[in-house]
């Protein structure tokens, strides 16, 4: 039985917490957040500074990045093993604890949106071998693709997620909004945005690319220029187009 | 039992031959191309000025958008409805042809890709209700989403298609780039792109948006930005990260 005490009260605390109360093999000692959050039950909630904190094998830290070093001191005296959850920090943000380690869930956390941990990529990262052994064998509870990365690969991974994830999300975004603007149902681009992702499922996106900026068709290139009347979405087209003709210029 | 030929023998054609062959009430006379196509059964094909243009209820012209009116000129004798299927151009780009459409399949075509027109949404135009109706009766055959669209919304579509489909893809191969300049296996992203494209289904993009240009997470965009090498990558980020700021800065 490995006993966990989660910080932070956040979305991916949220998340974390009901991934983890559903296995036997873990018990919850503690959520330790800076306000009384509702979700948690309250005879495991402890708000920081008001009540000890309680032993644990690892403290899984789910805060921002910027409360890092401040919940690495409050955990200073603790012997449990402390872990971060963030994709962009060192594991020498904890540097006030003995044993620290990550343990980074590539995933987008929307607090209405119940996630699976099963499929979602696990990154580890610890200083002695025990304690990566620990931390694998926490995050496969949960998780069927637990991975060790150090701190150059996470960075990168992160910000790959941002492309992959966020700038895209944004796109479906404007996508919409463009539609929005000339009466066309936003419903009509379901489909297309399903089938971009399970193409690539089968195809690398290099070979999935298709398109007037893939084709180099510059007259339709100019129409589209020209129907954007938003300065910064037409920026935006045009530098997206410049970067796919330069990638096929490239390589064919 | 409705006579259709097709002009052109590119990505489009191959799929709309694939999909039009499987029905009873279509009859495909002739597939009509420039040079023969290995795909298309030789005693349907005819290659343009070599045989004589069958006579046809209906011929869909899958050619690009550069093409089109010299298959306008090419048809222009035809009794039959000649409709294109171009999101970019207008109707009268065929403006030889005394009845014309247009069946805008809204998707992205590879060759090596199946397509399942079922569930994509085919974009009508036309003339006079009699073609209309020709065309919706022909697009229901094979898809259960057929919809009316005017130039001007058709073609805002068509520009929305190229933000959700052409730069997301675009944007997942930057992201595998990132993931393989550092040795991160580019699998780890898999479940991210395909939770990205699930939860908009669920939640609308503006409300699924998260991550450091969300959050205005400075520190982390900056650190971002450093990591970046490739200067068209690091415009691309900057640039997406300020719409997603502004985005929010508006309407919270």
């Amino acid at each position: 039985m490995t006993k966990i005490s989660l910080v932070g009260t956040g979305n991916l605390a949220t998340h974390l917490y009901r991934s983890f109360v559903k296995e036997d093999a873990i018990e919850i000692v503690q959520v330790i957040g800076r306000k009384a959050a509702p979700f948690f039950k309250l005879d495991k909630f402890a708000q920081i500074g008001t009540t000890e904190i309680k032993k644990a094998d690892v403290y899984i830290v789910a805060v921002s990045d910027s409360a890092i070093p401040a919940v690495s001191k409050l955990l200073a005296h603790s012997e449990g093993l402390v872990a971060h959850t963030s994709g962009s920090m060192a594991l020498s943000a904890l540097k006030n604890n003995v044993r620290s380690g990550v343990f980074y869930p590539l995933q987008t956390f929307s607090k209405a949106q119940i996630v699976d941990f099963n499929t979602i990529p696990i990154c580890i990262e610890a200083t002695t071998e025990n304690d990566l052994g620990l931390l694998k064998q926490l995050a496969s509870l949960i998780s069927t693709h637990v991975v060790e990365l150090n701190y150059e690969q996470r960075r990168s991974l992160h910000l790959a997620a941002v492309f992959v994830n966020n700038f895209t999300n944004h796109l479906f975004y404007i996508g919409q909004q463009i539609c929005k603007e000339h009466n066309v149902p936003v419903e009509l681009l379901a489909p297309l945005i399903r089938e971009t992702t399970e193409k690539i499922e089968k195809l690398p996106p290099f070979e999935a690319q298709t398109g007037p900026a893939r084709r180099n068709d510059l007259s339709v290139i100019e129409n589209h220029l020209e129907q954007l009347k938003n300065k910064s979405y037409k920026e935006m087209y045009s530098l997206l187009t410049k970067s796919i003709q330069r990638t096929y210029a490239k390589k064919l």
